[in-house]
């Protein structure tokens, strides 16, 4: 019994680096405890039925075609660098701050001529996506030349090659080197994918299914907050109608004759405007509390 | 249309160092999400009407008052010794453990034969709080020479001058130099001030008092804890009775015939002599959940 | 009175160093904030009837038999090892990821022809605990020499020893010694013990009970979480014949007719399968969130 | 006789902070080992007619100036910012990388209108250096507003002031903040000061003259290397002709007939030109060692 | 003039990350004193002819060819991967402990079928030397796939890959990860490379060969030691004939009548077997001092 | 061949944690280079005949008088500690700034009545040396109780016993504790210790003694430098009977007439009084150098 049982499992590879600590953090919040050990490549997790590798993210969506994983989180930019042919189960914000997408940017010096990738024509540019930026010239019809770089790519831009692409959430590095843009070739998010042939299989469709279900139900919880308020049933009908952000609000009657509890889950970002706009209308002790999962 | 609305933005100062990390967490919970980078003095924050910059907390009030900034926090104590002319919009407690405030208080070595301020006619005395000593040496009729200390002001107590004016929370560092308190000059706390010419325009006092309830809130929510229980109805005019602490409480109907869910908010700290009291009560499956904010 | 008060003083021992961290921050999910000084040897505790010292795991349950402490927080193992008379109030699981208890394991190198404890007569043992590890090779009468291991155990027994006694918890770091369990001594969880005679005292013993009650509710809200929902009334007999998991959930009337709200608290370790189940059921609007102490 | 001889005693500052590691190092390497302990204010050092302290570089010579202190190792910059009567003993270079002073340089952004310092007239001027900075603007005539600056002051050019004092070595921090050198009001190197009395008196003064010595031969060596070498005595007229580099050099006669050791000591930073005019000129088995102290 | 002068100027490459501390040190040794600053990619250098810039030890090679740089250090590795044209000035090993070059391995897992090239014919392999596997498989007439490892190479052949291609200084992180070594494809040194016109330059071409001069009197240095001993005029003869180890020792009178002082550099490493040898012999005050640099 | 060599192997233990830095340190300056590798408990040392263990000092003597190795180097209180039957090579002074011994101590609060061991009688005490404290009250006919501490022992004295024996260097850990000294138990050096069989076999006891004389070499020259300075023969005489301090100088004659070279190795303490003494008696171009290793 058990070793058939044992048969089960889904092998689920996570990004080292800059992406595991969020990484890790999300797979906690969706209920998926791993612990890393600096000891073993295995990191132990509290499901029998995974069995995690972590890699990094350039990595991973090659191991998910070749099918050595089932599935496993990356950006959507390292599944284009790399071509990989995998089935794409879902799209996850991580960053809390920004919840901004990675942009893959074409970048000049400030002072440089070129002001559109129609002037790279025999130039050289340095990237870490070689596969995507090749691809986006050839696109635009522009032949030049593309080396890799190891790192540090925006500190070449100004002396060893014309242009690069290069990666960035917030633009500031790339301003504090006095960098341009010219133009994005790609906007990434982190993805679950899985590997062609594991989500034909019905019982790794539904663990991988679930999984998802599960860390979006943990990112959505992220952006979102509960609010709870009391208020005069006779207010109700006007507070609702004024605050469509309120939608779908549980309303539950109280002991106290003519009041009413009601109580919502909405974006944490329009808190900051929605607080006085209740304490207007009359609510009372309005509380926000923070949430784990929202699956609607 | 976005020009005329580029103008509306709020210049908002926090304090860099040991109050650093607090004020930014406590504006996260406020709703206010800002990333400090190394590469620019201007911290990000996903508000398109706020402008930050970070300052030593000694320097706000100063640049407060000139109007190059709209608004900051800072300690009471720094606006005092400034003699900065602001608005005083909030006061905030920071602090999770004690919620003590901080203390400027003279101190002298255990076995020093002053024992009041009269006795520090014609002595010298260290502090990092030049005007604030003097203004209370004035007051006091005494005359004493104050030179300032550039830090570690506890050490120089012993040997190089005859009394300190330096803060303390606890007392404890003091205590670990052997240095007796001989009186308190100023308690301080955070605070939230505005620039008197800002506090005028319609638009910035708005923006500010939004951002002070939020605050407010976040920061009581940090003291408070919601309370659910279930018990039967006969016994909850007792419980309310006998527990004033439960003010306002929420009393929801059951489907259970003759139970009632009741819900509140209460002070964390009567928790823990609560909690024994409510089971005596009758009350069932008592849970206490985070907040992250309250408003009244 | 005041003075009177004041000698209703209970000494509370916690445990330093590996133990320390999510020892104080259980107490302070437990309503105790404390706060650790390196000035000083006495930690600040928000609490004026406790009195904290921190000692090393090993020494606390000498030091609360002894009575220099009335109670104190420390591993099951050192109370056997040290064979300290004192009162055990209630166990406690610290770990958040695996929950497992510590084990001290008899441990031999994998290709050694040790089987069995019988097969260690005349050898030698390195250990921590060398109390236990003798009383252990006693009970089996065997013979053989235990000496005390400052470290390091499990690189021992390759070399200098025969076999090892030693601590792990998830047997990673066993493995990857390439050492082999042969037997379990002890298995091992934190406990509140109390000194027998301030057990004795109503006062003391009212309050440990408390900071026992306190504390347990709080490692319990750590496993559980709560969770919301709204169903139709019609499909709610059938969602509760269905899932046993969500035992005598709160069931609140909605204002919108024929709905009603669910909420109950559950196992977070169950919410990765339930969700999915609750959602077939014809849940809606699911929310899952944190909880800070579950008294039931 | 030990009471008599306890009163001969010395007390030097050393400063804390960015200078603190250097001038403990040259300390060791003048041949006065000190440790400073986290548990103590009271440096340990191997002397016994030495009672060190350790202040910031600010108030060092306000301390030697009014007797606290016999010496100290500070800056010169901090000696003419407090106007500090004292002796100064010696100057002392201590960085290796560039031996090049620290400087106070008048700054504005790189745009400024500000060409010289008499466009400051009614300005404001941010610094750590108030009084140096106004004695500046005096000595020009300037009237202009000037604040003290806690730190950080690079960064209020662009917006709060209009120019600062700041100190540079390099000049690349004000070029990463976009600054441009207006004028440079002082040059500054570490000194040994002394306390005008205590420089009076016959055994301080020769101990602080020993010290003094010591120190210069340390810092000397620093710079300094030794070199040998072996020549043929028929090139060695030539050799020391051309090179006036290898000043006064030692000759040993060599057992090997017609040869001869020449040993001298030099600038390191010549040995990098030197060295290849030394083998074209015949030496042969050259060698360079390090030194500890040279004292002419 | 000084303008003129300004285009003399040489461009080295140094290596970034685990040889850059390293490189710092070696070249501070060799006389040039370099500062990196996190405020700048451009490294500050005691030597108004030096520009420096610091690379991924990947991509130097590369920089040199196309000269962007006139000369860099690098490993041969990345010489070679890259298959850059460039000129080869000197080897120089920099690791004091083991002076092992750092050797490109062929590896899989212990127990693997593969023992030799020939049987990785269709197989996969991972390495972060592309185009060194490839033109060694294509030696060796085999076909396999080669796919490029972004990191923890040595994880990879137990699951994803049949073999690695890795680099290993001393084995033990191949041993700790159960890898066996099948062929070695490269053993390689740091090696100061310029650009092939750089080199043809006349003064480029001398200002490198003092570097490389005094460079290689550095790391010489670094393994050897100057030997001093006095020893009786009588015994010199046999002292010499036994020990060739000291060859071309220079012997110079002593004022005490039939006595000599014998001075030599020797290897470091046979200086444990010599001193017993020499006091054998009857050397007297035998000392060992440290070398800068040696240039024979 | 290889095989009956390789039977000749050393096996040296070495210290773990606070010693290990210093004792690699000076095994390197004795001229063995060793690694210790997070990946490995094998550290890699540059001499084959060598085999190193790092463990815990306290239990090093053990597993020297065991066998399993042949020396090792330790503290003296940790053999009499242990009561290891060893054979003592030698005596080393680690640290640089004192060369003080640890020493043991038993200590008592500053105002505690205990005066002398005699006032022991009945009390207990707190110590990490149970044996060396049982040993020294069974001298002094006190009859007490002894309990291991494991760490942080001088804390204990005020409330948990009534007296510790604890170890100290410079006494400031003591003084900060507000502790007393009554007595000293044991004064306490590094030792190089070695098995007494291990002794009895030549060839280990040659490598053991050979390693000894290069350890002594390498500590000696720690505490020694070379002072060279040229003087006018006719001062000669003079200089060397008045400063007894210069023995056995190496004295050369130099090409310039009327001038020798005096070179002489001294302690480093005394440098600091000879210098302005050479001077004074008219030598010129003083310079000191630094040893590696000193062997009379």
């Amino acid at each position: 019994m058990k070793n058939d049982k044992a048969k089960e499992i889904l092998k689920l590879g996570l990004p080292k680096g800059s992406l595991q600590e969020a990484a890790l953090a999300k797979m906690a919040k969706a209920g998926f405890n791993i612990q890393v050990s600096s000891r073993s490549y295995v990191p132990y997790v509290d499901d029998e039925e995974l069995d995690i590798r972590m890699f990094r993210a350039q990595e991973i969506s090659r191991y998910v075609e070749h099918g050595y994983l089932d599935c496993g989180i990356t950006g959507h930019d390292w599944v284009m660098e790399n071509g990989s042919k995998v089935h794409e189960v879902g799209e996850f914000l991580f960053s809390k701050v920004s919840r901004r997408p990675a942009r893959w940017v074409l970048c000049v010096p400030e002072n440089s001529p070129i002001k559109s990738v129609k002037d790279l024509e025999g130039k050289r540019i340095a990237t870490e996506v070689v596969n995507l930026t090749k691809r986006y010239l050839k696109k635009n019809g522009v032949k030049a030349e593309v080396e890799f770089s190891w790192g540090a790519t925006e500190t070449k831009a100004h002396e060893l090659v014309d242009a690069i692409v290069d990666v960035t959430e917030t633009g500031s590095s790339l301003r504090a080197n006095k960098l341009r843009i010219v133009d994005e070739l790609l906007s990434s998010t982190p993805r679950l994918i899985a590997n062609v042939d594991a989500w034909k299989n019905p019982w790794k469709r539904q663990k991988i299914e679930t999984m998802a279900l599960l860390l979006k139900g943990a990112l959505d919880a992220e952006a979102l907050v509960g609010l709870k308020m009391n208020i005069a049933e006779k207010n109700l009908a006007k507070l609702l109608a004024d605050l469509p952000a309120l939608r779908n609000p549980t309303i539950a009657n109280l002991s106290l004759k003519g009041w009413v509890a009601v109580e919502t889950i909405i974006d944490e970002k329009i808190v900051r405007e929605l607080i006085p706009q209740l304490k207007a209308a009359g609510a009372e002790g309005i509380i926000e509390y923070p949430l784990n999962k929202v699956v609607y």
